[in-house]
């Protein structure tokens, strides 16, 4: 599979909760680092973004869990495709154990932006993000 | 709307992040509590359930996030419809914040047994939860 | 013991991390919800007054780990005993599992309060608190 | 100062709170990240050792929050000096901001080995660890 944005991670053993592995609500924090780190590389913190009035919210957010992780295990999270779908910014993200390339978690995830309170479209993602993204 | 379980929480103030609101992961842990609780009612608690080798592990989450909810908030995460669909429990939950009754989060959230590292479907949840499912 | 505050919370499982107990980064936020709840008694939202501009921010914690809690214990966060010493106040605070009364946990947390970013002594802490605090 | 060990990190945006900063215990959770990949270095995996009934549990822990870290900053977590007393290792730890090397937290972390639920002072920790501790 073709990737837009690798992240490699590890899991912190606090992260796995009595059942021995990652809680799945991690993976979740996993896939939000990534896109986080994503908009970095365009020029956007994300911090810096929600202090502007500007937040990019998640509306809704579709895990499969395949494969638990365990401590100490290093893993990519990945972003491998972004739609466009009217407001909404669709991310097809994964998660995979870097030492035998399991797929761990897939979701799909998506965000809406909007801007001092109200859904909205900017154009400043739509331009940087254009070259990788698959409109609607 | 009819609720097979019902049980009352509050934001704690840890659990909004720097959009100031509760951050999205935080929402899966609010409906593993209910589910958790939920089982208590049954007699199983799932902490011992682990220990003698039988996870109640999650295979998919679909979460749909609503009204996003501030510090200190009071709300109810309810179970609305399990669904039996061959090994998998289908969990249909929602938060619901108190003071105006406004839906927050609604998930499906699908449930698998694993006894002993083997996916399985043990009698005594479905003779225990019988009242409250919907089989396929 | 005396106890100025009794606050009841029980583990939630996710609290737990590999070791089958609860994470101690995790009784931080039980003595912080307690202090928050506390406040409440008093008419203060944390919340609320996070976003008037005044925080109270946490400048020592000192944790005693006495025994480990696991999953679905019910517990008690007292505060046992608040100490003012310049712009600091002092809570000393307890977490005791509910079913066999055992001091879990000992804590003293140093608070201060910063208005605006600079450190003050608000008159309205120390009317409302007056009668449970020890002065310096 | 010196460090024993560096190991270098960045706050994910979810770690920080409604008051826009890293919530107090997530330090926590650094400075038990950076113990654990200290271990590492010297064959120790944590998860590992746990499976095999060694467990690593902080007895106390002292912190003291100098500076707020904000959403996306990297810092390092250092490991300044290790002291033994007794059954316990004592770390002595530092949060060092990496862009204008300001310190943000210190801690002393009390650490006992419990091996099948009994303290010991397993030889092989001093053993390996002997060259950068000092002796009570």
């Amino acid at each position: 599979m073709n990737h837009i944005f690798i992240y490699p991670m590890k899991v912190r053993d606090y992260e796995c909760d009595a059942q021995g592995h990652v809680n799945n609500a991690n993976y979740q924090h996993y896939f939000e680092v990534a896109r986080h780190e994503f908009f970095v590389q365009y020029g956007f913190n994300f911090f810096d973004l929600t202090k502007s009035g500007l937040n990019l919210v998640v509306a809704r957010v579709d895990i499969r869990y395949k494969t638990p992780m365990y401590g100490s295990e290093p893993f990519v999270v990945t972003i491998d495709k972004i739609e466009k779908k009217g407001v909404l910014y669709i991310f097809h993200q994964s998660v995979i154990r870097t030492t035998d390339n399991v797929l761990c978690a897939k979701a799909k995830v998506d965000v809406a932006s909007v801007v001092n309170g109200k859904l909205s479209r900017p154009d400043f993602f739509d331009n940087a993000l254009g070259e990788v993204m698959n409109n609607d």
